[in-house]
């Protein structure tokens, strides 16, 4: 693509404000990028509660990322026409998707977007667009739902599959609306008209997204990546992306996962021929762990298993219930008598035998754990199976994962991963496959999202490189708002609310950050409560206080320890309590915390959590 | 290397029986590779404890690991010759590293080795040597000293510097006895003769050792890589290793942290082209993120700075203790005036300033991360601002890594890490490096050590490859006991004990299994003790329970669900003490347990810790 001549500097926003706080482990700071460009000269200054302001503004398109910003996961966009004339506005919302909670949140289940912001504007949501099938994407939706009143749906017929699946599993929950679309079709949704757009990623029916609105044509690329010999799946609608740029692209959202890649991403079917080399030649059973999501390529592994007269058993839950939907509408179609139980295993000799099943990532639960550690019901490990690692590294699970393999070796197993043999390709594009999309729909403007930070620079770093002027490209975090016009776009200086919502069993957005630094706490050196009784008329301490104390020391073995500390909670008391009548209870119990605490550190080096409870009789 | 003659099955032993269970998240099976070569016809016996036998035996090497396989750190290795006749024994000790604590390990500090089979034998140790200065070598030193009784120690003069450096932070311990030692020396240590070899590794004055034992020469290569045109230091002694294996070497013990990677690693003299390019053309200050202990990188970027006229600020705790150990040697030789304090550097420009830190893992309270995050006191990032990680990433840290390179971004630097270029080398040879080992020493057997399991299976992968029979090649893992003969190495039975020992605060040995257990479970969900007052005549609930919880819920948001529990809790403990006098104190707590726990995770789906205290009045 050639540079773009030079427009008016229409990055007029200035640098934003702080950031709301603690949204996981990131910096409350406004990406530095805001810094450098913004002018703030012409700067748009209505806050995100958009209050109507004292002169009628012009109608206005809003892009709000709730989530997938400065992470990875939990995606979900805001697309939203302000009109002011008739003081309405219309709301589109596309994906829900769900993140896995980071290692300094203990106890927490899932992390969703946090959609506080829709929560007054629900009845302004005209529909709500799911590019695709995975959890990223689809998983928050039963934490939301009714938040947002339970609007129209609309999904491709796997990623329906899918949602419906993980619906049943809330049975409170209303039923869903969902239209279902396929490649091609056309929606009216509010003042929106979506097309939905076949691209290729590691799940069938993923669909990029062109959306037409009141300032002209905008794109979102869904995940995606480019596959010219994709495996069980047709390569992308090249001719009609090269027809949206064609026609003018005002604004491209685009996947920044594979940003930090370069070259293009291995195609499935270079996958398929190193799988079929191990699976041909592995002398006993082949055992493949992977994401239960990659739809694709457990086809692919059913197909080679037929070819070379494998049965294929299908084991783990999730693994189970994706099987089920993805055969029930025909994007898994194994032969008849292929698929058997575990059980049935036993039936056949070890070279007649597949297994796929969930774990690459170490789970403790999943089927490649539970075969490590002897943990599974039906199915022992031996010599002469072949595991295949048919996924990559989520990162922060490489330590587990490392035990997982060590594990399995102690079997006497074969193990195979992807850093030995391309047996697995993500279903992001990398960098060459970005600039080629960047080239086919040639947008003015340019917005990454879904990735780290690093990744969304690195599109921005790619965008500049092919010729898109720094300017037209926009780097924000969650909740920022980016106004979009024919031929400008600002940000705006306040973000809406997007601090992490966590799950944690039946509490959505219940744990905030006082729970977690308890639990934080509490890990690292346990707590020490303390139940003193006092005797109200001499302020003297009844019998020997109480000790409760897990997670600090052994008791039993520390006898001396406890009984010195229990000395010293009685003179802390006694002298607190002398001649005061009555004696004040805040006072007392922030002795005892402070002295108790000093006194354990000074002989452990340790700081337990110190409850003190006094009791009066 | 030719394949060897085929020799007489040497590999004897039968299954070791089950491992002690427990060390870390590893699986307490023994590696399957004793199933695969024992034949169980000439079994070894003999326990670890050592009873003397009936008949005597004839005299034995044995060699037992006690850290640092099938796991990264904690390296230590018990070399021990058992004479029968005089009954009495010769122990030389390498190495005493440390390791970080997993993440299932909250406030846990540190792991060290296991020296329950030293206890009773510290006599019998002849000396200790240590082959460099890095902390997963020499760690472990003083939280074992004593139990060994101080012997005397033998260390070249950086590993010398380190040791005692860190021996200053423990003032209780005795002064330490260490003979210092240059490349070629050979010490005379118990029936043991030691020749020190130089060999490269990221620090200086790394030692292979050659060990003249009564059964044949024997040698361990220490951490290693080869590297060719290494900077600030000579290439390993090629040599006098081809003479190793020209006179017969019976066993070598190679590093395996590498065996997993193909080809040669990367010579530090292309990490100096790289290196050198980024900080020439850095349009202002140049951050350099590494470990401490990479000595060779820190003198490396110092000779870069000068050459283009930049001071170097040397930050951090560790960076600082290692820089000043090895300028007063010599290992760091800045020119005058080139290392500058962070509060002087303000006085240039910012071209002419480097900053070498720690904290390329994303450590909290690292100099990186306290930058990102405006902690550090004199420091403050701006755009411009190069950053360079020259370190590799800690599996297990990915995920902190790029929280904190998402933070740095944030203030408009430009971020280079060993992904985008080669401006990190790790210190361990990959394949090519160990094959070529192998060829120059020829050992007749063959044991991997210091790595993952996964990466011992990858050396007996590639000797098997070059020749080495796999029955040569013995994959044992910590606390496996290795018997050695000119021509025959077996494997005991029963392993010395072996499990992790965890250093927390002053406790070294006494965080066990029930305190971690506890750890997590107040991690997950929190704690909720619960306070009743009983009447001791008429089994009734004086007033109301008190309840004290933390990482549970709030409080504050849920009185309803607190009250509901008080009320329950009355009702269990009525329910109990009716009719019953005493009451059953034991009884009445379990059944609060249960129930109160049912009742909380039926209202919550989280399941706190719960701790009754009942107190009669």
């Amino acid at each position: 693509m050639p540079p773009q001549p030079q427009r008016r500097n229409f990055f007029r926003s200035s640098p934003p404000t702080q950031r709301p706080p603690a949204r996981g482990q990131t910096s409350a700071r406004p990406p530095a990028h805001y810094n450098n460009s913004g002018r703030g000269d012409n700067r748009t200054e209505q806050s995100h509660d958009d209050a109507r302001p004292k002169t009628v503004q012009p109608n206005t398109l809003r892009i709000i990322p709730l989530g997938g910003l400065g992470e990875i996961g939990r995606n979900m966009t805001i697309i939203e026409w302000r009109d002011y004339e008739r003081d309405d506005r219309d709301i589109l919302l596309i994906d829900a998707g769900v993140r896995f909670p980071e290692e300094n949140m203990p106890g927490v289940d899932l992390l969703i977007p946090n959609i506080k912001y829709l929560e007054d504007k629900a009845d302004q949501i005209s529909g709500m667009v799911f590019t695709h099938g995975h959890f990223d994407h689809i998983g928050a939706l039963p934490y939301i739902l009714e938040k947002i009143k339970n609007p129209i749906i609309y999904a491709a017929p796997l990623t329906r599959g899918l949602i419906i699946k993980r619906h049943e599993e809330f049975k409170h929950l209303p039923k869903l609306k969902i239209d279902e679309i396929k490649s091609g079709d056309i929606r009216k949704i509010g003042v929106f008209e979506v097309e939905f757009i076949h691209i290729n990623h590691s799940i069938p029916d993923d669909m990029a997204l062109l959306i037409k609105t009141p300032v002209g044509p905008i794109m979102m690329t869904s995940d995606f990546k480019f596959d010219h010999s994709p495996v069980i799946d047709k390569p992308a609608e090249i001719d009609r992306l090269k027809k949206i740029g064609d026609d003018g692209l005002v604004l491209l959202m685009t996947d920044s996962t594979g940003a930090e890649e370069t070259g293009h991403s291995i195609s499935e079917s270079t996958i398929q021929t190193n799988l079929e080399a191990l699976i041909k030649d592995a002398p006993g059973r082949v055992i493949v762990g992977m994401f239960a999501s990659a739809v694709n390529r457990v086809q692919q592994i059913i197909a080679i298993s037929e070819q070379y007269g494998r049965r294929v058993v299908v084991e783990g839950f999730s693994m189970k219930a994706v099987v089920e939907v993805s055969k029930a509408l025909g994007y898994i179609k194994p032969k008849k008598g292929t698929l058997i139980s575990a059980s049935e295993s036993h039936r056949y000799t070890d070279n007649q035998i597949t297994i796929v099943g969930t774990g690459g990532q170490g789970e403790e639960n999943a089927v490649l754990m539970r075969l490590a550690t002897h943990r599974h019901k039906q199915l022992e490990l031996k010599k002469g199976d072949t595991i295949i690692f048919s996924s990559s590294i989520i990162p922060g699970n490489e330590r587990t994962i490392q035990n997982l393999k060590d594990n399995l070796l102690r079997h006497g197993v074969r193990v195979y991963n992807y850093k030995m043999l391309d047996i697995h390709a993500g279903g992001h594009g990398h960098q060459d496959d970005l600039e080629y999309m960047f080239k086919l729909v040639r947008p003015k403007f340019l917005m990454p999202i879904h990735g780290h930070l690093s990744m969304l620079y690195a599109v921005r770093d790619l965008g500049v490189r092919i010729g898109i002027p720094e300017k037209n490209i926009v780097v924000v975090e969650n909740g920022f708002v980016v106004r979009v016009n024919k031929d400008s776009v600002s940000v705006d200086k306040k973000p809406v609310p997007s601090e992490i919502v966590m799950v944690d069993g039946l509490g959505v957005g219940d744990v905030g950050s006082v729970v977690l630094r308890d639990r934080q706490m509490l890990a690292e050196d346990g707590m020490f409560v303390v139940v003193t009784i006092i005797d109200s008329r001499s302020g003297k301490v009844r019998g020997s206080p109480d000790i409760i104390s897990r997670g600090f020391i052994y008791l039993r073995d520390n006898k001396i320890l406890l009984q010195e500390a229990r000395k010293r909670i009685r003179q802390i008391v006694e002298n607190s309590t002398a001649g005061e009548h009555p004696f004040n209870d805040i006072l007392v119990k922030e002795e005892i915390k402070e002295k108790v605490g000093q006194f354990l550190y000074q002989q452990t080096h340790r700081r337990p959590m110190i409850l003190p409870v006094l009791i009066e009789v």
